[in-house]
C-alpha cells in the first residue's frame, strides 16, 4: 500500500523556508495531490506581500553563541514584545544589550521539554557575580499582566481561540498569543517564547537571566513570570543543546555551558536580515488559523474543529 | 534583590531523577523554603511504594542508536499502549522487533517543535526498500479510535481534565492521556508520544515507520494517525538531534541520518532495568495532578486553576 514518491516527498516550500523552520510543524507528513485543500503552509505561501509586516531591528535582541564543534555559527534572534506587555523588563534588556552585558556569559541550563536558560552562572554568588549596568528598574507582579485593552477593529483582527485550561479567553493579537480575563491581558508561554528568570520574590527578575521554552507550553507560568519576546530564528540552536544532568537541567560542570559571544539589539548588528511576520489582522492569517483548526488537506480524515493558541504559531520569514 | 543560594539551588531530587527526566518540567525554577506547599515532584517523591506500577518488559520497545560522537550510548525505551488502543499496529511492531527489522535502518527526520521519525529511508523506493516481515496486518482509520469503554471505578481513578480545543473530554486513564466523546476514546499526541507514519490513505501505516513528538503537542493528529506508545527513557537522544534541513525536517543527506543498531522488545534485552509508572488511580496521582493545575508552591503567585492533559505527564522511574 506504500506509494512511491509520497511518503518522503519534499514539497517545494522554499519561499517560506524560514517561516517553516519557525512554524515547526505546518505540513504534517507528505501530500500527493496538488489539487487538494490547501495546507496551512500553502495558505501562508499565498499571502500577498502586503500581509507581511516588517519587524523593526530595534525590537530584536540578537544573541550569538560560540560556534558549534563543527564550526558553524549559532545565532538566535529574539523579537521583543510590544507595549503594553513587560516594557519595564524590556527596557532593562535594552540597557543590558547596549552594555553587551551577556557577552562572556553562557547558557547554563537545558531541561528537556521545558526551557533553555542563559545569563551569569555566578549571578547568585555576590563575590563573583558580574556587575549589572546602572539604571535597571525593578518590576513586580503587577507588571505580569496589562490592563485589558480595546481590541483592534475587525472581525478577524484579533482571532479568538476561546477559553482553555489556563485562561477564560485566548486570542492572537497584533502577532502574539494572548490570554484575557475581563480586566487583564497577558502573553502566553508558547514554544519559543522568552521569559525572565527570577527568584521566589516576584520582583527579583531584572531581565539579565532569560529562558526560552523548548517543549510543551508551560502555561502554568503565565502571569507568574514576565515574558519578553520569542525566538524568531535559531531556536534549533537552543532546542538541540545537550540536556543538563544536574537538577532542573542545569549543566553539572562549567565546561558544559555554552558561551555567549555577542549580544546586541538588532540596530547594532551589521547585515542583519529584515524579518517580517504575517499580519494577524489580515484575511490570510484568518484562513491560516482556520486551516490549523480544521485540517482538511488530503492527509487528514478527522478535522479537530479547534486549535490551541500555542498551536497557531505566527509565521515569520526573512524578507524576500 | 537576588538572594544567594536560591536561584541556582539544586533540590535533592535524586529519588525521582528518572521521573524528572521524563516529566521534563515539574519543578519550575528554584525554591528556597522547605516548609512551603509541596511541588508536584515533592508529591511524586512522597508516593508510597504501592503506588508504583511495574511496566512489563513485554510492553517495552527498546531502540539503540549508534553511539554519539562523544562515544556515549544512546538507548530509547518506549512503553507500548495497552488495549484497547492501536493493538493491530502494536502487533505489527512486535513482529518487526522480533525480526530485528529496524536494525540497520535510521532516524531520517528531525523537525523542530514537531517530530523525530525513523525507519527505512528507502521505504518508498520499491527497488531498494527493506522487505517487511510476513504476517503484518493492515489497519485502517476505524482503528484510530476505540469504542468508549466503562471508566475504572473511583472518583480519582480516571482524572477528568475537561474539554479542550481538540476533544469534548480529556482524561488520564490507566496511565495514559485520553480523549473521549460519547462514543469513542483515543490517545493524545502529547510530548514523547510515539506514532505510526503513513501515506495519505489511512490504511498505509504498518508500524515500520515511527515518530516521536518533540514539541508542542500536535493534537491535530489525534484520530488521524495511530499512536502506539510513548518514550519513557532517552527522549533527549531524540529531542536534541540536529534538525534536518530538507523540507519537513528530513535529513538532506544520508550521512546525516542516525543509524539504529538494535531494536528489541524488552524481554529480549538482557539487564534492562525495571520501569514503573505512578498509578493514575491512586491518591498520590490525584494530588500530583491537582498541584499541576494549581501551583501554590512558593515560586507561584497566580495558580492557573486548570491544566492541559498534555501538561500532566505521568511520572515514570526505574524501580529503586
Amino acid at each position: 500500500m506504500l506509494q512511491a514518491s509520497d511518503r518522503f516527498a519534499r514539497p517545494a516550500l522554499s519561499l517560506i523556508a524560514v517561516a517553516l523552520a519557525l512554524l515547526g510543524s505546518p505540513a504534517a507528513f507528505a501530500r500527493d495531490d496538488a489539487a487538494a485543500v490547501p495546507t496551512p503552509p500553502d495558505i501562508v505561501a499565498s499571502a500577498p506581500a502586503g500581509d507581511w509586516v516588517a519587524i523593526a531591528p530595534a525590537d530584536l535582541l540578537v544573541i550569538d553563541l560560540a560556534p558549534a564543534a563543527a564550526g558553524h555559527a549559532r545565532r538566535v534572534v529574539i523579537q521583543l514584545l510590544p507595549a503594553p506587555f513587560s516594557q519595564g523588563w524590556i527596557g532593562n534588556i535594552r540597557k543590558l544589550a547596549a552594555a553587551h552585558w551577556w557577552d562572556g556569559t553562557s547558557i547554563n541550563r537545558a531541561q528537556d521539554n521545558y526551557v533553555v536558560q542563559w545569563g551569569d552562572p555566578d549571578g547568585d554568588d555576590k563575590a563573583h557575580a558580574k556587575p549589572l549596568p546602572g539604571g535597571l528598574i525593578e518590576n513586580g507582579e503587577g507588571a505580569y499582566v496589562a490592563p485589558r485593552f480595546a481590541l483592534p477593529a475587525g472581525a478577524d483582527s484579533a482571532l479568538s481561540l476561546g477559553a482553555d485550561a489556563y485562561a477564560p479567553e485566548t486570542r492572537i493579537i497584533a502577532g502574539w498569543p494572548v490570554g484575557l480575563d475581563k480586566d487583564h491581558a497577558w502573553p502566553l508561554h508558547c514554544y519559543g517564547m522568552v521569559g525572565v528568570g527570577r527568584d521566589n520574590p516576584p520582583d527579583t527578575g531584572t531581565g539579565a537571566e532569560l529562558y526560552a521554552v523548548i517543549g510543551q507550553a508551560p502555561r502554568q507560568l503565565d502571569r507568574n513570570i514576565a515574558l519578553v519576546g520569542r525566538v524568531i530564528e535559531g531556536i534549533e540552536y537552543l532546542s538541540t543543546l545537550p540536556r543538563g544532568t544536574a537538577a532542573l537541567g542545569f549543566y553539572a560542570t562549567a565546561a558544559e555551558r555554552v558561551p555567549i559571544t555577542a549580544s546586541r539589539i538588532g540596530t547594532d548588528v551589521p547585515g542583519l536580515p529584515t524579518y517580517q511576520y504575517l499580519s494577524t489582522t489580515g484575511s490570510t492569517f484568518a484562513r491560516y488559523a482556520a486551516a490549523r483548526a480544521n485540517r482538511r488537506d488530503r492527509f487528514f480524515i478527522q478535522p479537530a474543529g479547534g486549535v490551541d493558541a500555542c498551536n497557531v504559531p505566527v509565521p515569520v520569514r526573512r524578507a524576500p
